[in-house]
């Protein structure tokens, strides 16, 4: 394999030539509207779909992108919900990014906790905002949309608290090398940017000469002498260990993509390979040597026992947040564990700067490889789904989970809501090659309705399997109306609605019994019969009762086979939750008391 | 009338005694939660509804609201309709506030926009956040909801661009003070404030002796020989141009709360009196001496010539926005205006700070009250919506508007969207004592919905009458789950569904045939019940296609009485509008244009 180093080089190098020879042909070179160089920059992103909703501000700016062969206007129901689902596209397409276009001010706010959200997981998206002319914002008249004290840049100024980088765009000269900086920005740090596009620079014509240059991806090269004393330091520790390591695998193998990577390290050199919630399906849950899941003293006991009593564990990408933790109980000590991050690398107390984990897996790899034998001698658990044997017809979550194990599919899309679904999950082996979308660290409600919609989208861009959304009644109220955009633009997600009276995840933190946990209860099955399929030809809606009519469900070839958008109403008791998220929930509540609440 | 700053000097003499007082008492004085200091506050305060959504980082302090005696958990869908709907409540609720809660990060960022208009129109909103403990936010472990690098300031960093004012509890000791900083903050300068409720000091016990001095209302009181100066002039001016003034009510007049004080004036003073779009019903509209709505070159011929000509304008609470101008056309030179403010005065070029309208206008009120015979010599054109002969049965906006006025009752509560339903309403003459709001400045689409449900919580605590909204398709599907949180809580409202396929305002602005301006349609008559009314008990839905079944359902009794919430889908037309959106988006296109777009 050809040193990073090198490729980087002669992509710098072909870069400068390129430059040098636009500047030379700068006369002569093709003009393009600032909104159409965006666009070819986004089209060579792979960025194929936008999303956003129109305002006045922006409507100049979407007559282009509705003219685009590859680009398509998705026309969300509302911005938060078309940032979600611009987080969902960039989480499934990698090297991708997801894209969402606003109007000024009302749009942009409403969108916030969606982009704050991608900042806090570490997702590349774009926030394009069609903004007044350059004129009026030098003069600031008291335009709709404004707050009426001609404070033009209170937007930017906030979202300067939740994006990487931000251009405001206001000149058409340097036009290419702020959109430029920008995109650079989102895919190098996988984080959301900020992108103001004012009326009158949309249509006004630059050079074109700069697109012939990609942009580039590469992370900065690895410092050569810092990461061959890394790479030895390593192979000592394991030496020492005799062969006594496991990998444990984390949200940021995903965010920055090192998933082929790790597959080739982790069947090259045979150590036990774990993850983390965030991390799960970064490598294959049916994968031999892989052991499940470890969440701190959340972890079945088998793989607790098993990762903590490893002599070294080396982390790729590790977020340590709550909820990917176990309430940050991993009991591990520091002289066990080397990590390995995307711009440095830990090993035992040490920090190591410019020691990137993309450069650095695949000569881990190679150092590693010789040690294979002694790495087999360990045992990993069986990451198995054992569906309980109960008595009763009732779905309790400690069934439904496991059941749902036989239903999923290789390449299939698979997205939890935070809460019941995102916890009740984990327990459960996904598929080879298929996706697991959660927002574990951000955990905002109704994240994965709008999600589901983009990660659909990019699935059939991919041409993978299914896309299927666990979410709980509480949490669908907040977003539902994205289940019409689904229909319109023809993806066919799954999406179990687990009825259970409420927001089921706060009852087990606190209000066991209290009102403000209800919700009102919908005639789920005739959402989307209303909100798009009034013909019903477009989408079939069911209610589960019991275990028999959801394993018979389940069973149905014509429902697995997804040709229709489905709904599936899944009837669960008020007071009962997965295992993972009973523990949780004593943890959290612990650090989080209200002395004498009730 | 006893002098406004004598008020003012007694008031401050007796919070200064009960201080004293309670000082002397601070040993034995009774102590009280935090939480329910806040809620006394707010009790004081006659907010009677709580809106929000429960998180994790606010279920405690929600346990006191479920437990106090008149203040109300509403519960709404999502965070941003529960801005939307405190804003609506506050409108309504003169003299009141709007409050939301929400939770750390993700559950007040999509409150932002709604927040933000809150701030763009004047509308006092508290909006407390549930945060983590004060000893996490020293600690800054990687909590969920946070952004993962430590910055728990970040979201309050924000709120400071749209909030007027900031309380961060930290300290038991100071808590107090602050809470009644920032609600002293929000009711005097109409503005939204911003309160953060760390978990571990909701049940902390402070001294409750400060709730005995209520929060003072009062703006400061006016310079006495500035004022006696300004009154000078303008009984001058008036009696240079020969009484040929009128009265011109806009935005502030309602923000500030002048309207008994408008009231007095224009009858004991007879001169004509006219209203901005954003000052709609801050006059009674059927007072004789009323004429309409001006709105620069948008209004109505007749209004335009009459305001126009008249030698002298006194503006009261003025707001110079472009949908409230007729996109900045006012025809009128400054040597003929007056402006009222509510903490200034302008006469011709001068400005006088420290003569707010409040004790202004009663003062003008007596000086101006010798020359009402003068006054009334000038004619004011009648207001009064005449209802077009069309030979189709069509349900046009020229039609539709003026229809509407044989509808209403007086103590309606009249909300309109922004777009086709605020620009058509204007024309309309409303009844005595009815309550108009519409959201002009800001123009957040899908604002009316989530603001209709407190409307409805408003008018049923002060007993006014029905509330009805008008709302195009589009904007309805921005925040539809809000109808179901209005059957939840029992109010009633009737709602005008403008089904006309689309984005209407914005075809008129650019993309008359663009598919950006599209959306998908619903079924709307099955929304409510899908949304909470399964059993078909709480509501009642109707489609009316042409002008007949249109007045056959005003005419219709039951349903006019308003005993259900009512949901009406109105078939109107693609491409109509209103004739003053027509207008507006010709001046707006034109200051706006995209070069070379389509």
């Amino acid at each position: 394999m050809a040193s990073q180093t090198v490729v980087a080089l002669q992509d710098e190098v072909n870069r400068l030539k390129i430059q040098l020879q636009s500047l030379a042909e700068q006369d002569s070179s093709q003009k393009i509207r600032v909104g159409d160089y965006l666009l070819a920059r986004l089209e060579q992103l792979g960025a194929n779909s936008m999303f956003g909703v129109p305002g006045d501000f922006n409507l100049g700016f979407l007559d282009l992108v509705e003219d685009h062969p590859s680009i398509e206007w998705i026309g969300n129901c509302n911005e938060l919900n078309a940032a979600y689902a611009a987080d969902g596209y960039a989480r499934v397409k990698s090297n991708s990014i997801g894209v969402i276009l606003t109007t000024f001010g009302v749009g942009e706010l409403s969108a916030m906790n969606g982009i704050a959200g991608a900042f806090s997981e570490m997702v590349p998206v774009l926030h394009i905002v069609g903004v007044p002319s350059t004129v009026q914002q030098k003069s600031k008249p008291m335009l709709h949309h404004t707050l009426g004290d001609g404070r033009f840049d209170a937007y930017e100024k906030a979202a300067e608290q939740f994006t990487i980088s931000q251009a405001i765009l206001k000149d058409p000269n340097t036009a290419a090398a702020e959109i430029d900086r920008v995109l650079t920005d989102c895919i190098t740090s996988a984080r959301p940017v900020y992108l103001t596009l004012p009326t009158d620079l949309v249509y006004t014509e630059i050079s074109s000469t700069q697109l012939r240059i990609p942009l580039s991806r590469s992370p900065p090269p690895n410092d050569q002498d810092v990461e061959k004393f890394v790479l030895d330091e390593i192979v000592k520790l394991v030496e020492t260990v005799d062969n006594d390591a496991i990998f444990l695998v984390d949200a940021c193998a995903i965010r920055h993509d090192v998933r082929d990577e790790l597959d080739e390290m982790i069947r090259k050199t045979g150590f036990p390979v774990y993850s983390a919630p965030m991390g799960k399906t970064a490598v294959s849950e049916q994968y031999e040597r892989y052991g499940g899941i470890y969440v701190g003293s959340i972890s079945h006991p088998e793989i607790k026992e098993k990762v903590e009593s490893a002599k070294l564990i080396i982390s790729i990408g590790s977020l340590k947040t709550d909820f990917n933790t176990g309430n940050f109980t991993y009991s591990i000590p520091t002289d066990n564990i080397i990590e390995l991050h995307s711009t440095w690398t830990k090993v035992q107390y040490a920090d190591f700067a410019n020691v990137g984990m993309k450069e650095l897996i695949p000569k881990l790899s190679a150092r590693l490889h010789p040690y294979q034998e002694g790495a087999r001698q360990y045992d990993v658990p069986k990451f198995v789904a054992d569906v309980p044997k109960e008595l009763n017809d009732v779905i309790s979550q400690a069934w439904f989970w496991p059941t749902m194990n036989t239903f999923f599919r290789p390449q299939d899309v698979i997205v939890a809501e935070t809460g019941t679904s995102s916890f009740g999950i984990l327990d459960v082996p996904l598929p080879e090659r298929s996706i697991f979308v959660s927002q574990i660290l951000w955990g905002s409600i109704g994240w994965s309705v709008g999600s589901t919609l983009g990660a659909a989208l990019a699935a059939r861009d991919l041409g993978l399997g299914r896309t299927i959304l666990f979410v709980g009644d509480g949490s669908l109220q907040l977003t539902v109306q994205e289940l019409s955009s689904m229909m319109r633009r023809g993806v066919k997600p799954i999406i179990f609605v687990l009825n259970n009276e409420g927001y089921t995840i706060e009852r087990f933190l606190h209000g066991w019994e209290r009102q403000y946990n209800d919700i009102n209860n919908w005639k789920w099955t005739s959402l989307l019969s209303t909100l798009g399929d009034a013909d019903g030809v477009l989408s079939r809606s069911y209610t589960v009762n019991n275990k028999q009519e959801l394993t018979a469900l389940l069973g149905d070839a014509d429902f697995a086979k997804a040709d229709k958008m489905q709904l599936v109403e899944v009837m669960m008791p008020k007071h009962d939750a997965p295992r993972a998220l009973q523990v949780q929930a004593e943890l959290s509540g612990k650090t989080n008391k209200y002395v004498g609440g009730s």
